[in-house]
């Protein structure tokens, strides 16, 4: 500790931002967004300082850097847009600057009719300097600078106009003195990603409900011929359950019953029979070329598909007898089946990440990324990831993304807060929330507020209903629950999802009282759906997909501004981006029509003083024009429970609102 | 990044407080202090997992270690107790337990009904190879264990219950199978000072000005014959300004005028001349022996003195002549002065931290700490530590410390916060704050919230004036206004200071309106002070001082609890250390008698609901008994501005009072 490697870099750089945990996992970023870094740049003493942020891909020799600029109180701030997927790392790169120092100084003294004689023959030397570092040519003007400023014959108000001219000022500072400057002790890393990582619309059904003859089961022949259903409401994501071979061995029966008949599905979570395992195909959804021919279809009808990966096997798994040692075994020979004590999960055997064999079982589950990564899948929704290991995750997520950077992954992890936010550490683009279960304008705001704290590694993802929750909201809150609880995923979160046609069609029977399973889930059998029901919410959703296609502001986290309302039962907030804002308001209660006084913060949504606000309503197009920041707004859960306005704030009313 | 690395580590371990920067630089505690170390630790899926505090001299090989608890939601906590000075490290060790969550498991199966004739199996192995890993005596007791488990023709039940037993579990525990245990990537350092780092009551004298024959310029000795009136004042640090011998060229005169008569003493900070430099004394003061003889007696007045350490020189230092190098020059030749442009400081000359010669300069800056360390010295207020290289911080406190880890350093930067934070992580073990200009009611509690979030660090030191620094608030406030002031500084901080006489005499006339430097400051001319005036406030400050000797509450930083008033210029918080608890409220309004209700936080005061408030004014000795939260105060400035209550809730009031 105590050795001497005495330094002369006297520049400190600290709390640097974007970071997580100190540099040791990347931030999120999205191709074509700037990233915006800061940091505590400062030197001992008064001279002035000088930083840039140097940044580049990982895989890059040169650094790009570009000048950061003071916030004051020794904060510094400089952007750059990464170009290309995948990861990057930027720096910080810190001097104290002699000559801005002097010039500083000179300018004062000069004001204060100090004698500069001695300080410009300074300057001279630092001009001098400077053309020892230039390019021939600028080094010959910059001598020559050097000698007009340094002429102890030439009146002493001409040298100081010289060395305080704009030009040569600018000149000095493009080959400024680095040779004492401090580089932060850390390359800090950013994953960057597709857009689709970060705002996206995601629709999961279940092929063997989508059936053109009602009473067969769905293929993908099927979901392909109704693909246009899906794509026409606006979502980009088709997001499928396990495809794979269904298990027999303890096989489920509908309503989660022990014992399944002969012809019941089972369940697409029960991975693996003796046709295969993860990167089989159940036959009965069709085969490999009807699974191909879905996926180019739904490419051309704007949709991207998403597979589950579900790194757990049924007891009939081809790697259970393949791999016994990637299982646990209990002393009576059996595999050790999932169990949440209690309980038992007879038709699931989980993954001893314990096994001796961890190399032979990570390149496995790596295999099956890279399987359907060859099938063209660029999107996967992992089940449970918080059941398997974080150094699994830490390392198959990197190396799958090293070889397609294009890669996203979703994180169905509904658990405690610090494990969702290591698995998005380690590498997942997007996850799952709470969102489902977050009702009262309390508890949507803080969760929103505590989402923001982690915005720049974990992107959420907003699902009102999954096949697994069926919240008591969706229960009893009958079609404005419905249309209240899409609208606030939607415009909350730039991603967001529903498992459907069971959310259209206000599926909201639960199992029994208490639980939030469905009655009659497609988890364990087949359901027939009418799809033209003309109650359906497909015109809504479509409606509220088209404002966030339409408006930057509700694509990305934000985060969101919530405005005052006198009402708790009227939730209100803004985001926006560049100059594009949206405001949107919703009635939490979907029995009762409310109305109260919303207090906008006018800064916040970019409205000067005295500005009128011209509101265009996305979801009913109508236009409305307020004046000041209290306003009076009456929502019904009868009608649409929500506002979606785009908004402008406009002194010059007699324009219109041409410009919506 | 890709490369396949697989590991049977399950557990996470992050977020470990306390923690600067990431480890990056050390936290700071107490010697005999708890430390309290918390994380979040945790691992994939529903096992139980365990994990311990490690914790060790940096320089010691074998680490101790201690259980860590689960305060829920992922979150663990243990605390160690370091008891020699020193850099001390820990580190955490987490591993999925198989054996705990095999014994969770049971108790719910068996609770369940469920067969468990397998699970008695499985556990009767964990039990068996525990055996291996005890020693001999355990490992025989734990075999003989694992067989009665594991006896299949034994009952069930009898087999449950040694299985759960608390001596077999207990014994289990003991030899517990960490093959799989993640230890935190990091060791996180800690600074472990005497306490006086961070509680200490300072009292700054200018020596020369402490003649015992009045116009006789003051020496050693005269400060030496007046130990008595500092110390029994309930001081125990004594600082004095530095004592080196004082630069003719450019000397100040009274009141900072430009140029010195030749009896003009001079400014101790301009230090050196052909006396000598940074290790000589000024031989006004007297001898190295005068020095000494001063070190020993204030030792036996309960007093440890401090010097100033002022990295710069007069132009008469014998540096200038012997060390050119260390100094930057100007193009005439003459060696740059200090300047602030258009201000130029031509006494004195700033060492060149960018020198070629970094290194002597670096080694001969220590050798001014090792010099007084030699003669016995180990407290050192720094004067402006940020106008000296960070690095140059970095390694030299350290290095200093690393041979005498009993140094105590205070850094003198009035700066901007990541300045001065920065300070104290390169390694100031004290820092002088913005107390004095913290003044309102608002400013006092959001700066002390400020330094709270960084006291794992920062130790605050609030020194109400300085030779610099007379508030614009002493120089009106009147007496009330003194009183109120270092009552604040030392309630709010453990380590607190005054300049004086100029404090308890209340001298408040500044230079000129406007400015904080004192009229006739002794910076520039001896004073002659009247210790024994009898409005001197000396009485009131030993008051204080034996309130904070009498409380340990008051001797941390706590940090404060505020409670609420329903007059701003009523300020009123507590602290608490154990059982003991303090209670503080003062009158911010010098010149107004104030009242009004204070809204006590009770459980913040250790209050149970319906005790009786028992309080004992250490000021006044008065006593109050107080009944619930609302109570009633009113403080005058003509009396005593504040109350520095001593408190305890009592439910049992025929007790009395006598527990004070």
């Amino acid at each position: 500790m105590s050795k001497l490697r005495a330094t002369a870099e006297r520049v400190v750089i600290e709390s640097v931002t974007p970071s997580v945990d100190g540099g040791r996992f990347p931030s999120k970023a999205a191709i074509g967004d700037p990233v915006t870094v800061e940091a505590d740049v400062f030197a001992d003493g008064h001279d002035s300082i000088a930083c840039v942020l140097r940044y580049r891909k990982a895989s890059a020799r040169a650094w790009s850097e570009t000048p950061m600029r003071s916030l004051g109180n020794d904060r510094w701030r400089a952007e750059f847009t990464p170009f290309e997927l995948g990861v990057w790392h930027f720096e910080i790169v810190g001097w104290v600057d002699r000559f801005d120092t002097w010039v500083a100084g000179l300018a004062k003294k000069v004001e204060a009719g100090v004698d500069v004689s001695v300080d410009l023959v300074i300057g001279a030397g630092l001009i001098e300097e400077a053309s020892t570092r230039a390019d021939a040519r600028a080094a010959k003007t910059l001598a020559s600078l050097a000698k007009e400023v340094g002429d102890e014959t030439a009146p002493i108000a001409d040298r100081v106009e010289t060395a305080m001219a704009a030009e040569t000022v600018e000149m000095v500072r493009r080959f400024r003195d680095r040779s004492r400057a401090t580089t932060s002790e850390i390359r800090w890393p950013v994953v960057v990603d597709r857009e689709i990582a970060t705002y996206s619309t995601w629709y999961e059904l279940f092929p063997r409900s989508w059936a053109q003859e009602p009473g067969e089961p769905g293929t993908f022949a099927d979901v392909e011929a109704r693909l246009g259903y899906v794509a026409s409401m606006g979502f980009d994501v088709l997001y499928l359950p396990p495809i794979h071979p269904i298990g027999t061995t303890f096989r489920k029966g509908p309503n989660n019953t022990p014992s399944a008949h002969p012809d019941d599905p089972g369940v697409p979570w029960a991975i693996g029979s003796n046709e295969g395992g993860h990167t089989a195909i159940e036959p009965a959804l069709g085969t490999i070329e009807d699974f191909r021919s879905l996926r180019d279809a739904a490419v051309e009808h704007g949709l991207e598909l998403a597979l589950d990966i579900a790194f757990q096997c049924s007891p009939d798994h081809p790697w259970v007898t393949e791999h016994p040692e990637w299982f646990r075994h209990r002393p009576d020979g059996s595999v050790q089946y999932a169990e949440n004590p209690p309980k038992k999960y007879q038709d699931i055997y989980p993954l001893d990440f314990e096994t001796e064999d961890a190399k032979g079982l990570w390149s496995a589950l790596k295999g099956v990324f890279d399987h359907w990564i060859a099938e063209g899948i660029r999107i996967f929704r992992v089940d449970n990831p918080h059941t398997k290991s974080f150094p699994f995750w830490e390392w198959v997520i990197p190396a799958v993304r090293e070889e397609h950077p294009d890669v996203v992954m979703l994180a169905e992890a509904f658990t405690r807060p610090a494990v969702m936010y290591r698995l998005a550490k380690a590498g997942f683009n997007q996850s799952y929330t709470y969102f489902a279960w977050r009702t009262s304008r309390e508890e949507l705001t803080a969760y929103t507020r505590d989402l923001a704290a982690v915005s720049h590694f974990f992107r959420p993802s907003f699902w009102p209903n999954t096949p697994d929750i069926l919240t008591e909201e969706l229960q009893t809150g009958g079609r404005a629950a419905f249309i209240a609880r899409y609208v606030l995923a939607a415009t909350l979160s730039p991603a967001c999802g529903i498992y459907g046609p069971a959310y259209e069609l206000r599926e909201s029977k639960p199992l029994h009282e208490g639980s939030e399973e469905y009655h009659q889930s497609e988890k364990y059998q087949i359901r027939v759906w009418d799809l033209e029901r003309p109650d359906s919410l497909a015109p809504l959703l479509t409606q509220v997909n088209r404002a966030r296609k339409a408006h930057p502001a509700l694509q990305r986290f934000g985060p969101p501004v919530f405005h005052e309302t006198d009402n708790e039962t009227l939730i209100c907030f803004s985001k926006h981006a560049g100059e594009d804002v949206a405001l949107v308001i919703v009635n939490l209660d979907h029995h009762h029509m409310q109305s109260g006084w919303v207090n906008l913060d006018l800064a916040a949504l970019g409205v000067g003083p005295g500005e009128k606000i011209m509101l265009h309503d996305l979801l009913t197009e109508r236009r409305y024009q307020w004046d000041g920041s209290h306003n009076f707004v009456q929502l019904d859960p009868a009608g649409i429970p929500a506002h979606v306005f785009a908004l402008r704030g406009h002194s010059r009313s007699e324009e219109g609102f041409d410009y919506f």
